[in-house]
């Protein structure tokens, strides 16, 4: 941690601030400039950070040193993380790719885009039980009955389920049934999700928060590693910005970041990221080009019937046909599809 | 509901539309300008929302009419909404100014900061018992044992008790203790926390998410009256911008904009507004002048010893010399503190 | 300047940072902690900001001590400046309001509402004769032609006038007419501008851009102190953010952030802030509660005829019942208006 | 155009409205809904926009209908414009890769990074003689002296010149050397400068502002085509949002929207949309992948002692690897580079 002092600080109320941080086991190196001193506290920044260093009677400013994340960093462990779910992978050679609709909407439907999404490629099927809508009057999910479709097309496919988790109270709930638990971008900092889902052991797709910078998105992970549970995959899909064309935007830079700052593998979801159809096989495209782990894609037969985001879902022809595309910029930088 | 068309949308693909409109009961107009056609829709934008009309062939735009929430608007309820805790009123005549430690971090602490906000003029006690933060390695807070010491204060002074509810699971316990339940800012998007307390009678605070336009919050406000509990109180805490000089942006915009769109009262917490010490009282008076039903201020004895947010806390003598300065500008709206 | 190290930087890595600082006349400290060793380079950071340290091998961060700018900053001037334009003065007790059309539309309209708005207690007159529009079809205003009737209306009411420069090649033409030049938010980079103002005398009302963080703010009206015209007003108008209700986010901590990083007066536009006729008022009153030098205001007699920015024009009526109002709040915190 | 009335808006009210309009040559629709009141204006939407409806008593609301640019928009001209440069073309089969240095800093060594450039595939040679700085005292470009190197590398090695024009007094100079003249993102709304180049017949390269939306980028080439020069290519460079591990963020859902909208090329600078050194190779990958025209990067042989960008410049290596992996990417996509 750098500390810097005030012009016109005094020499006692630098002995206070010494003596505060050597209290704390941290050692001290002082710098004086022309227009500034400057104090080293050399120690465990993770420590440090908890002191409001800032409100000392010198202090202008406080600069830390060290990341804030320890189990998630690529310090902590030098390889590649590959999650096993099934027989599947997610983080190795193969892109996984997880599709299906927004919301189960009925068992029949469900069964039959399942079956389209596994014939064009897919090795994941998603699709929501519990959704979280901005209005109270939209369709809440089907909940259980939902999971339990999700797990009938498991069955009949042999693609594992990805699906989310919105209330600890239903943790064990769907647990029973997923292999893939979602945590929203609405959630990414509901801290107390975050631990509960790090005590199981199912491995849990993270989804970035629409406000959330790479360092906080990359300390949620650290939550949830932090109860034991380190099977995490992070899943950029767009943040908030100014711009209104686009529903997010999607920021793909994040991919060769998480990358180099985690082991962790990194999926892309270019449906939430644009939220426009047309605009999601270009950007699933160029995720992949960039590095992408892997790719949650909105898939449904009739978009224009779906209880939600079927603005931004594929049909299944056009799923197919961007599943042949990306097949050649997989190949373009040594990954299959 | 507004629905643009592409041109060379076909006259079968108008019918279809047409079709499905009318099959839910709604009233179909088309005008056919020279470049584009468009369909009005005159049925309930609420009901509309659900259906995903851009997916529609032919549609290039949709526009609602309509706001989408009910009970919280200015129009479902004409007079400003006062909330009665204990003796004390929010949204009327008198300032609500809560103020306290950002976390409850030991009872002398505690009681010792609740004698001084309470002589200096504030009407409530605020304090975190149960504690987002980004870190895991984070101070967590005192869980039960620092509501108890929130009802000791309340005993004490006669103040009422604010405290943050972050997990469903522990609403049944904070209930018990607090007069105004405190959803935070990151929880403000987590529908099933704001559907839990929506079936409580306890007033709730409800902060503003770090990237929640107005439309969202007042959505967020509806999910919880929508469930019967109509004591809702927004508190606007700045929002997440470019800006880095400060924690947050305070829109203080959106307080008139509040008091026009809905009749519940509008709080301000320039603490976390700005998250500098020094720039607190100057947003307080400004919040009080462009309108304010309240305002919520982090106060700590010793800030450079604070758990948590110390950098944002007021030592009690800036509290007291602030709420005299507010005192004059409460006068000047009509208002008093 | 702070350089923080890579782990795994070679010792020869080091002498090659130090070799590289040294040579430009800067003091070296190199402390070693357990996971970060760490260089204090101890010299003038606006020297060393043009050295691409980050790009050296072996670091991995850099992290400025110094602020960029002087001549603006407190540090340089500790005293309030005050500019004096004819018989008024920016920055001192008096608040001043400069307020009249966006654009100038027509002799016969500027003269009347010049005359409204000083009768309801306004120091100066603003309006556009150029006009940055989104639009090439858009009015684009009157010239010249406009400068002449703002010149006319000083004549006739003794205010001094503000006015927008938008191109350097006009520069002669409105230093002869402008008591205060403005530079309009989109042009607050255009440093070519910046440049060319910064050697008139004339007063300059410095707009913040949309997307311009305080330190970049700081830094344009450093550009034209550097050139040797110290007359420079910072105005806050609102930034870019995602909230879309407003026009744009205007944020009022710049306002006692400015006072506290420079010695020179800082104004609020509340009509671009907002965009909105009806927030337009306690915006300003909230402007001046935190301690704004000025005011900057559209007015206009018949807005539904404005040929820009009409919804944001105050009617004459409204603008004197505000001015009424701002007069008790400038009492409280010791102005007048 | 589409306006909404309040709830409660007299018969008078309307038939001021529909006075006004048809006053205008527009036509209208009233259609009386169960809560609202709508009135279609059907016409000329950016003759409507001129008009401040939403100042008219009893208007709630007012929403355009049709799309505010024409020269630029797909509906205009459906076939891609491909823009003639020399020998070479920007938006046909070929990616245009403009590489070279941020600023022309000196003969020798732009000569010299020019053929490297050139050697590795580069087909335009890119470097600023003026350039715009956040900071008064940082390098200003080597202006004429600048431009006459380049001319030089142009000869030397084939490529056309792309460089900056900051200031309108400067254009005549530019032109005589530059093949594309660079509009830089500060100056994206800098209308005088867009008109003025649009007098010229050079392509222009026009960058995206930091917080421009697509819309408003549509716009600015709008003015740069309303003047008669058709030869505008976009630049897509990353906008300003709340992360800050990044220096902006890349938008590339731009790409294909910009495709969408209109019928010009799309180029991205993957330098500055990232800013950091080591993500530049991904997000060309990525940019590629989602349809982008062309390339823009800024190459240097000795980035640590670059006087600007250093920090996002390859080294000529790199770069050279760069292109190499780009080719199979552009291969997948139809195009070669």
């Amino acid at each position: 941690m750098i500390i810097v002092l005030r012009p016109g600080t005094t020499a006692q109320q630098i002995k206070h601030i010494e003596k505060k941080l050597t209290e704390r086991g941290v050692a001290v190196h002082i710098s004086k400039g022309t227009e500034r001193t400057i104090i080293g506290a050399i120690g465990d920044d993770r420590v440090l950070a908890e002191m409001p260093l800032s409100s000392m009677p010198g202090v202008e400013n406080v600069m830390p040193i060290l990341k804030p994340y320890k189990l998630v960093s690529r310090e902590f462990r030098k390889e590649n993380s590959i999650i096993k779910v099934g027989k599947e992978k997610i983080g190795g050679k193969k892109i996984a790719v997880m599709a299906g609709p927004c919301a189960v909407e009925g068992r029949k439907r469900l069964l039959a885009v399942g079956d389209e999404v596994k014939k064009a490629g897919a090795n994941f099927i998603r699709g929501g039980a519990f959704k979280p809508r901005t209005s109270p009057y939209a369709f809440q999910g089907l909940g259980e009955e939902g999971l339990k479709y999700l797990a009938e097309c498991r069955e009949r496919t042999g693609m594992p389920v990805v699906t989310e988790l919105m209330d600890p109270r239903d943790t064990d709930l769907v647990v029973q049934y997923a292999d893939v638990i979602q945590i929203g971008a609405r959630n990414m900092a509901n801290f107390r999700l975050l631990k509960e889902v790090g005590l199981t052991r199912t491995p849990i797709l993270l989804k970035r928060g629409l406000a959330a910078t790479i360092k906080e998105f990359l300390m949620s992970a650290e939550y949830i590693m932090s109860q034991g549970n380190h099977n995490v995959i992070f899943c950029e899909r767009g943040i908030r910005t100014f711009e209104t064309y686009t529903r997010n935007t999607l920021d793909l830079s994040a991919v060769p970041i998480l990358k180099k700052e985690s082991h962790l593998p990194v999926v892309v979801d270019p449906s939430h990221g644009v939220g426009i159809r047309e605009f999601v096989a270009p950007m699933a495209m160029a995720a992949v080009a960039c590095g992408a782990d892997g790719l949650m894609v909105e898939v449904h037969q009739k978009p224009e019937e779906a209880f939600s985001d079927g603005d931004q879902s594929l049909k299944p022809n056009a799923f197919a046909q961007m599943m042949s595309d990306l097949k050649a910029i997989a190949k373009v930088v040594g990954r299959t599809i």
